[in-house]
C-alpha cells in the first residue's frame, strides 16, 4: 500500500496517448527489448493487455502482456530480467520508453503461486479470442514449418489456461516520454527512487 | 564484390512492405535495441533513411539511419556494437526483426575516414530538412531543459555536416520475417553464413 498503490505520474500522459490513438488497433502494439544469454539485444512487437491495477497488491503500475513459455524471450528473461519497452503513438507523435524488471507468471510455482497472480492469469486467458488461445496449442515456434493441419487444434477450454500460457509483467522504474509535436520537442524523464516517483523536464 | 554486392533475399519482401505501407509516414520508423554498458536493454524509435546500396562497396544491404554523437546509443554501440531492429508494418501486418553489427560514421577517423563513407555522410546531411539539421545544434540531449531560445540556432550550412552528426549503419546477419495475416501466420528466417544467405520457413 502507500506509494505502491498510487498511480505513477506517467500513467496520466500514457492513458491520454492510448485514448487519443484508440482508433488505431496497432497503437496497442509496442516493442520489447531484452538481452540474450550472449549479451546481445533482442527486440519484438508485443500487444499491451492493460495494467495490473488493483488485481495484485503492490503491482498496480505493471504493464501486462502475454507470452508462450516456448518463446525465446522467456528463456532470455530468466537470467536477465531487465526489459525496455519502446512504444510509439503515431497519431499524437509521441514515444514512451519504459524500463524495469520483467516477470513471467506461468503455472503455479514457488515464485508465482500467489493466488492473485493465478487468478489474473486465468481471467487473461479467458478474455483472449479463440484464435489467440489456439496459438498456444500450435507446434513449437521457430521449429521447421509443420503441415497446416498441425495448426488447427480442437477448440480450447476458455476456463483452463494451457501450461505454456504465461503472463509477462513489466514493472517500470524509469520512463522517458518524448513528444515530437512542436519545435523543439518536449521530453520528460520519470524515475522511481526508494519507491517515490520523480519527474524532470529535459532537452529532447 | 561477389556475394556482398548482391541484394540479400530479404530485401525483396522488405521492399514490398515499404511500398505497400508507403501511405503511412511512420512506416519508415522502427525500433532499435542495443545493450547498455551494464548489460541492460535499451530501445528507441529511429527513422529509416534508405539502404547504402552502391554508395560504399561491400555494404549494399546495410540499413542507414542518423544519430547525434551526444545520444546514449552512440556510447552504447562502441563497447557492444550488436543491434536488433524491430520493424512493424501496420498496413500489411508484418514484422521484420533485423540483427547484426552497428557502425557509427562521424567525422573522419581511422575507422571511417574512407572517402565513400564521408561522401555518404555529406549527402545524407544535405538531404535532411532544415529542422532535422538544426536539431544537431540544439543543447545537449537529456540535460536539464534549456530555455526556448537555445533551440533556435542560425540556419545551418547544408554542405557541411556538424561534428555531432553521424551515420548509423546496421549490417544484418539474421532476419526474421513474420506475416500476421492468415491463420496460421507465416514466418521465414534468413541467416548469413560465410557470406551466403540461407532461408528457412519456420513455425510462427
Amino acid at each position: 500500500m502507500g506509494e505502491s498503490a498510487a498511480l505513477a505520474p506517467w500513467r496520466s500522459p500514457l492513458s491520454r496517448a492510448l485514448h487519443r490513438n484508440r482508433s488505431l488497433v496497432y497503437a496497442r502494439y509496442a516493442q520489447l527489448a531484452t538481452v540474450t544469454q550472449d549479451g546481445k539485444p533482442a527486440n519484438r512487437t508485443i500487444v499491451f493487455r492493460g495494467f495490473v491495477d488493483q488485481a495484485v497488491a503492490g503491482h498496480c503500475n505493471d504493464l501486462k502482456f502475454i507470452t508462450d513459455r516456448r518463446s525465446q524471450k522467456t528463456s532470455q528473461i530468466e537470467p536477465q530480467p531487465a526489459g525496455e519497452l519502446c512504444w510509439y503513438f503515431p497519431k499524437t507523435r509521441e514515444q514512451f520508453r519504459l524500463s524495469g524488471p520483467l516477470m513471467i507468471v506461468g503455472t503455479a510455482t514457488a515464485d508465482t503461486s500467489d493466488a492473485a497472480w493465478q487468478k489474473l492469469r486465468r481471467t487473461t486467458w479467458h478474455n483472449l479470442s479463440d484464435n489467440a488461445r489456439s496459438s498456444f496449442a500450435w507446434p513449437s515456434p521457430k521449429a521447421d514449418r509443420d503441415d497446416e493441419s498441425a495448426f488447427t487444434p480442437e477448440p480450447l477450454d476458455a476456463q483452463q489456461p494451457l501450461d505454456d500460457f504465461c503472463l509477462l509483467l513489466l514493472t517500470p522504474i524509469a520512463v522517458d516520454h518524448l513528444e515530437l509535436k512542436g519545435n523543439p520537442q518536449n521530453r520528460c524523464l520519470y524515475t522511481r527512487e526508494n519507491g517515490v516517483w520523480k519527474q524532470r523536464s529535459v532537452n529532447p
